[in-house]
Order: C-alpha cells, then sequence, then structure tokens
C-alpha cells in the first residue's frame, strides 16, 4: 500500500467524487439535508454566499430596468394547466395543497377542510405571473414590462443532492414581455449574457454559452439559451437558463395588447432563472482535496486573520494590532473575520482551508515587532505564504483578491478547454465514453437526426448540453450531467 | 349639500376608512388581490418598501450577532405537533401538502402520489427550526446560536386584507438560543427594542411596547412582547412581537447541551418577527386622503424631480437641468426619479402625491434660468411650496428629508397620545366605546379579573393590547385592533 499525502477531505475527488462533494460542503459547514423528504436546510456560512450573489445580481437586472415584485406560492391548479407542453413538464414534480387545516384523527393529527381546487406549490411562475401581466397590460406603452421576484421554488425530486438537485431551492425568476419576437429574443440573449457576466465576474465559473436543442427546452418555450459549465469531474452543469416563450404563454394566458397600428396583438414573454445551485457548481468546480476553494467576490469573509498566541503577553500584543488591522480592512469595504476562538491554531488554519477562505493572514508576536504579516492563498497554498510590511499589505491586498479571482477563472478556463472535445461520428461518441474519459464531446448538429445517436446516448446516460454560440450553432455539445 | 374639497382618494378616511385603505393602495400602485384565495400580489412599488426595510433591519441584525439561514418550506406534521399549545394556536389556519404529483383525471388534472406523513406550508417555523438547533447545540460552547430567516409563511385567512392580513406573507423570523432564562428573557426584550427602534427611525411609526396578556401569548410562549401602534381609525395594530418561549420548545424538541457545571440542561429559546403587516400599517398611519405618504427612509423614491415642459425647445432646456440634479442626488446616495412619461404635469403631480413621495420638485424654463427649484414636500402639502437657489436646495435636501420623518413621527406621536384614554373600571371600557370613541383605553391590569369584563370585550370585539412597559406593567391597553 503506498502512503498517500493526507488531505483534509476524504475521499479525495479521485477516489469518490460524489462523496468528496458532500464531505466538502459538511467540512465548510454550508449546508445539510433535512428531516424533509428531499429538501435542504441552508446553514449560515452557505447562505451567506447565496446573499452575495443575491446583492451583486439584484443590482445587475435593476440596472437593466427590471423590477422586483411578488407572486403567490401557490398556483391553481386550472393555471398551471393551460399551457399544454408546460403542464407536462411540471406534473410530474408538483407538491399539491388539498386541505387548509388539520384536525385531531385517531392517529393524531389529520388534514381537514379540503379545497374545491387544489393549489401546487410554485415549480415556477410563469402561469400565475402571466395571468398578472395579461390585467396589467393594455396597450404598447406597457411594454417592455419587466418583473422579478427572488424566491423559492418546489420541485418534487426523488433522487437529491445538496444544492445541486433539492425539492426546494432559492431561485430568481424573471419575468419579462415585449411588443414584437425581436425584442423577446433580444432580452433572452441579453439575461443569458449577463448570467455569464455574473458568473465570470463574481463565481470565477467559466462557461458555455448557447442554445438548447428542441427535446432540452424549458417546457412551454420557443428556445432555451443556457450557461453550461463543466465540473471536475467532467459533467457538465446547467448553471443559468434564459428562455424565449415567443406567443406561447401568452397566447394560453391572454397577454394581449393594442398595438401602435391599432390593432390587438399578443405579446412577446420571456423568462429566466439563476438559483442556489450555482453554489454547488462552485464547490464542484473550485474545490480541492483539502476542501472548498471560495471565489473572492461572494466569499462570506473575504480575509481571516488567525492572531498567533502563545501566553497573555503575547495575546495582549497581538490581538490588538489584529483588530486594527481588520478595521483597516473593513474601512475598504473586505469582509473580513478575525478568528479568536478557543482552538489550537492548526485547527483554525485547517477551518479556514476546509471553508476556502481566500485569504489568511497569521498574526504572532514577531510580526507585530517587525510590523509584518505572513499571508497564505487558499488558491495557490502553501507556496504562496510570504511575510510583507503591513503597510505593504494592506496596499496589495485587494489587488490579491483580484488576482485569485483571475487565477480561479483561468484554471476554471483552462479546465473546461482541456475537457471539450471534438467528434464527428455517433463512433467518436460511443469511443470517447466507452474509454470512460472526463468531459464533453462537441460534434456536427446534423448527428442529432442520425438514428444510431439515441441508442449511444441511453448506454452512457448522455444528454445534449448546448448548441455552443461560439460555433455559431453548427455544433452541439453532449455529455454527463448533474 | 355642502361642498366637499376635492380629495385624489375617493372616499376619504372619514367617510369609510377601510375602503379608503384599500383605494390608497390601488392609487399608489402598491399591492392588489390574487386569483389565489387570500394570497396578496405585491406590486414593484410596494415591494421597493419590503426591500428597503429588509436593507436596514437585516444590517440591524447582523450587528447584533445574528446569522441567517434558510429552512424547508413544509413541516412534517409530526413536527409541528410537538408542542401542545403550538399546534393549537396553527392548526387551523394551516395549508397541508398531501401529494407530490399530478395525473389527468376525467375532470382534467387531480392531484395523484399520496404522501405517507402531509406537511404543512410553515405558518412559522419555531418546530423545524428547533429540530436543527437539537443536532446543532452540544455544549454551553455552541450558545447563544442566533440565526434568522426571510421567507414566506402561510395562514389560512378566511377574511383577507392586503398587507394587513393575507394567507400568505413575507416576513423575518429570528430564532435564538441561549444558556439561561435571564439570557432568553434579556434577548426577547433586546429584539423588542430592535423592533421599536426600527420602526421609529425609519418607518416614523410611534409604537406602545409591552407585554401581552396571557390570552394573546404566542402559542407557546412564557410571555411576548409586543410592539402596538394606533392607526388613524382608533384601531389598534400589532407591529412586531418578540417571544420568550422558556423551554417549551426546547424540552418538546429535545433542545439540551452540557452546561458549564457538566450537567445536561435544555436551551431557553426567543423567537421574533416582523412582516410585510407593517406595510399596511405605514399606510394606515400615515395616509391622507390625497393618499400614501412614504416615511423617506424606507420610500421606493425619496424624491421626484417633475420637468415642466411646453415645447421642444423648454425641454431641450429643462431636461439636461432635472438629469443633472437628479445625478447629483444620487451621488449623495438618495433615491430620485425624474417623471419623463408624456403625461399632463398635473396628472404626475398627482400622481407623486398619491404614490406619496416625500419631496417633489417642479423644474421649468424660468427655474433654469435663475438657476433655482421649486419644491413641495408631501407631509405638509401645498403650503409647504418654496423657490430656492439649486445649489441651497442641494445642500438642505437631506435635512429636508430628515425633517421630514421628525414630522410624520411626532405627529404619529401626538395621535397616539391623544388617542389613548385612562379609564378604572369595566363601566369606563363600556362608556368609552359606547360613545363610538375612537383610540385605546388604559385601565389597571386588576380589572382582568373582573368578571363583568369578558362580557364587554365581546360586545365592542374588544382585545388586551399589551400591558405598556412604561407603565411598569400596572396597566393594560384595551381596544379595536386590526
Amino acid at each position: 500500500m503506498s502512503k498517500q499525502p493526507r488531505t483534509a477531505i476524504t475521499p479525495t475527488r479521485a477516489d469518490d467524487f460524489p462523496e468528496w462533494y458532500q464531505q466538502v460542503i459538511k467540512a465548510a459547514d454550508m449546508a445539510e439535508n433535512s428531516p424533509v423528504r428531499g429538501c435542504m436546510i441552508i446553514k449560515p456560512y452557505g447562505f451567506a454566499v447565496w446573499e452575495n450573489m443575491q446583492r451583486i445580481f439584484d443590482g445587475m437586472i435593476k440596472d437593466a430596468g427590471v423590477q422586483n415584485a411578488y407572486f403567490p406560492l401557490l398556483i391553481p391548479l386550472s393555471f398551471i394547466a393551460r399551457e399544454a407542453e408546460h403542464v407536462d413538464g411540471f406534473a410530474k414534480e408538483c407538491a399539491v395543497v388539498t386541505h387548509h387545516r388539520l384536525e385531531s384523527g385517531e392517529d393524531g393529527l389529520v388534514p381537514a377542510g379540503k379545497l374545491e381546487e387544489p393549489y401546487v406549490v410554485r415549480p415556477t411562475s410563469e402561469t400565475i405571473i402571466g395571468d398578472s401581466m395579461a390585467r396589467w397590460i393594455q396597450s404598447y406603452r406597457d411594454l417592455p414590462l419587466k418583473l422579478n421576484q427572488w424566491c423559492n421554488v418546489m420541485r418534487w425530486e426523488m433522487r437529491t443532492r445538496l444544492f445541486l438537485r433539492t425539492s426546494e431551492f432559492l431561485w430568481q425568476e424573471g419575468h419579462n414581455a415585449f411588443e414584437t419576437a425581436e425584442d423577446a429574443r433580444e432580452d433572452a440573449l441579453k439575461m443569458l449574457e449577463a448570467y455569464r457576466a455574473f458568473v465570470e465576474d463574481n463565481l470565477a465559473l467559466s462557461v458555455f454559452t448557447g442554445e438548447k436543442t428542441a427535446d432540452e427546452r424549458f417546457p412551454g418555450a420557443i428556445a432555451t439559451y443556457t450557461i453550461e459549465a463543466i465540473m471536475q469531474d467532467g459533467k457538465a452543469l446547467q448553471a443559468g437558463t434564459s428562455h424565449d416563450l415567443g406567443q406561447n404563454f401568452a397566447k394560453s394566458i391572454g397577454i394581449k395588447f393594442q398595438a401602435r397600428d391599432g390593432s390587438e396583438q399578443f405579446a412577446h414573454t420571456t423568462s429566466w432563472g439563476i438559483s442556489t445551485r450555482l453554489i454547488g457548481g462552485m464547490i464542484m468546480i473550485h474545490g480541492d482535496d483539502d476542501g472548498m476553494i471560495m471565489p473572492p467576490r461572494v466569499a462570506p469573509q473575504q480575509i481571516v486573520i488567525l492572531p498567533v498566541t502563545k501566553d497573555e503577553e503575547s495575546e495582549a500584543k497581538v490581538l490588538p494590532f489584529a483588530d486594527k488591522l481588520a478595521a483597516q480592512m473593513k474601512q475598504k469595504g473586505l469582509r473580513v473575520h478575525v478568528d479568536k476562538r478557543e482552538m489550537r491554531t492548526p485547527d483554525k488554519m485547517w477551518d479556514a482551508v476546509k471553508k476556502g477562505i481566500p485569504l489568511r493572514v497569521e498574526i504572532g508576536a514577531r510580526e507585530v515587532d517587525d510590523g509584518e504579516v505572513t499571508f497564505v492563498r487558499r488558491d495557490l497554498g502553501k507556496a504562496s505564504k510570504e511575510t510583507v510590511p503591513v503597510e505593504l499589505f494592506i496596499e496589495r491586498m485587494e489587488r490579491i483578491l483580484d488576482n485569485i479571482h483571475d487565477n480561479m477563472l483561468a484554471r476554471s478556463k483552462s479546465f473546461r478547454e482541456d475537457h471539450t472535445f471534438n467528434g464527428s461520428t455517433v463512433t467518436d461518441i460511443d469511443d470517447f465514453f466507452a474509454k470512460e474519459s472526463a468531459g464533453l464531446i462537441k460534434v456536427p448538429v446534423s448527428l442529432l437526426s442520425d438514428p444510431k445517436l439515441e441508442e449511444i446516448m441511453k448506454k452512457y446516460a448522455l444528454s445534449t448540453r448546448c448548441m455552443p454560440f461560439a460555433d455559431n450553432g453548427e455544433k452541439v455539445l453532449i455529455g454527463k450531467a448533474y
């Protein structure tokens, strides 16, 4: 048996990627399974990531003229049934509310007060928001109408995985309405571009942008655009989608307006969403065998300061120095945490590593005497350890965080490129996955009509991920996916 | 028939207060009823108020060491049943999820996939969060644990009113756990004080703070503290509550920890919440017969600029001036809106009035020539109209907004004081409400044990509102309430 290097996470990514993923979440204290079937509890350290994402993306959509609002959690059955493809897409995974009170029965509490019409807990809100749009939109002057809500949604899942696939998740769902088909298509593409910019600039995720094939479209859409990422095990993750709904929902719900020429027209609508699933993606792209690596711009803590003290004397020296440094960082708008817990320094150090805090600063009595700090970058590890004068560090720390971001994004981009392969026949696809290759294969879209394709897709549980814009829609990416 | 002054809202407050309330919400475009029984749609202008409240209060609780997290929407029936008083309090108003998919039946879609154990949509989360606390708390070192979530909750209501009482509403629910009874009581009082400060400093609502009588306590609490406001029709509104849950939930759920002396103890917990109901309170305290008056610190728009133009020439002059002024305001962190809609100026003016925008600035060609602006305060109306040099206005505008806040708070305080009366017997209460007096009556707590009290309370549909701290718990406030 060969001696393995010690890692903070067991198993390693190479040994068992799915189990490594669960253990990273546990070690970083981000989320856990709940006693409610398929639902997760997002713990404070995980939720803080979502709050940072929300704050940043909310600013982006407000700049794009989108207004936030709030629509009911429950959707009448008759609403969800309005768009035929839509209801087919969601009927199998709807939580249904059928009663409105509880009564004491023989075996304890039982549902009572049966509803005349049951409701589903929203799996998505096209139909209920469309119903409002139909009332709010009268004339072309009311268009465009751009609405968004940050909320919880529920899709009953049989096999769940924290963040990636849970029965309840948090997301934003945008719902826009336009005068023309061109406006809607342009908007759907614009929101996809917003997602690409958001995940690259803030989560350091490099993604493909492209259109979904017909069978992977959102139920009821005429086109679905997607950002797709590759995880470290070579599987794809759909990280955000933007749908051009054409007039499908407008016609089935009755979203009509008086056009500039006086005629009555149906609106053209779009919808677009990103969710807490992105946190799962961040973990599977950035994490290593020592745990999470947080992209600095959404990291709950960007810098952790570890005061290294032996006795009361060194404490009296180190703590005020650490507090002053933290105050200077906060003044620059950085999220910093001074870890003063009564705990061994190596334990604190490993905790910071597992939580993926981008920059770790260690201060001992010697550092105070010399007016210096020692820091380590999480993305580069021990090799990046440096001791520098405190003034120099303060001057450089924002640049260091930017460098960490840039490095993580560059890594994610190379990984994506290195794990995307080209093929030209169905046999190429078969060969690629027969070798258990990690990654996606890109083939001509003409293969979609090849009768042998379906069998190979089933054989390896593959799906089409998108037709990348970069290839002018001439190629299609195929692979395994989360 | 006497000639009435024209008001923007029909009916007036004096004519029909409940209908006036609905019409103010409609005129300000804040919310509307949805096709889902008892649920509201919060429209962008109303939702922006909630976003401002969230941002401010979230900062306050984070400063108090509270961490945000997210717990499941659904609660197993067995959980809600754990605390006997608690389930009694909520069983009559629970939305119950019994199925997890839909099937096509003879009459269309029907619920299918019956769940073994039904779930209720959370009416509040003590039981499900308590279940996590029981796992997360092991030792006194894990205490205090302070958690909060911003979320939707559902309590099935038969008679609903926008913002004030709806089947679904948005709120924050804080759940804290402590080592000792004293710590928990202190925390419950501290969070109540946070609510008082929050609503006075930001919503300009003057409130009573006090303890609820036993029969008005939160189901399962040992003490409920409340902030109570008086609406312009003299009815009370419970605006926020903080509960000392003692060890009731800890014992029924099993939230135990190893104490400093090595013994095993049950934790002492608290919970505390404010909701979108506060928006209803703001309307009923501040609004007038011309519509809403927004407290400046949570107003979606603090200042509206109306460019007054007759032709293209004046437009070319006025619009750049207005935009430059708006940019200067934004730079100071103010929320400003330039109303450039193609609409008559008086219509825009009335729209700003009905929406309650605190400060309205009008700019015509003459103002541009003279380097002046004309402004009107919404709280004081036409009488406050002033034309001043633009530099002076820029220098003063933040102070003016503060003055508006102070004036609204002072009004709310005088109104509350002027509508609180003293009594000493049950007959005093009878006399007070027989005269259809608007307001609350404060009587000695000893009357609570008077056998004649119940009859009088029923006769006028009264309830005890609180035992104000200001009276050292020796008095109890009684009145009608929302």
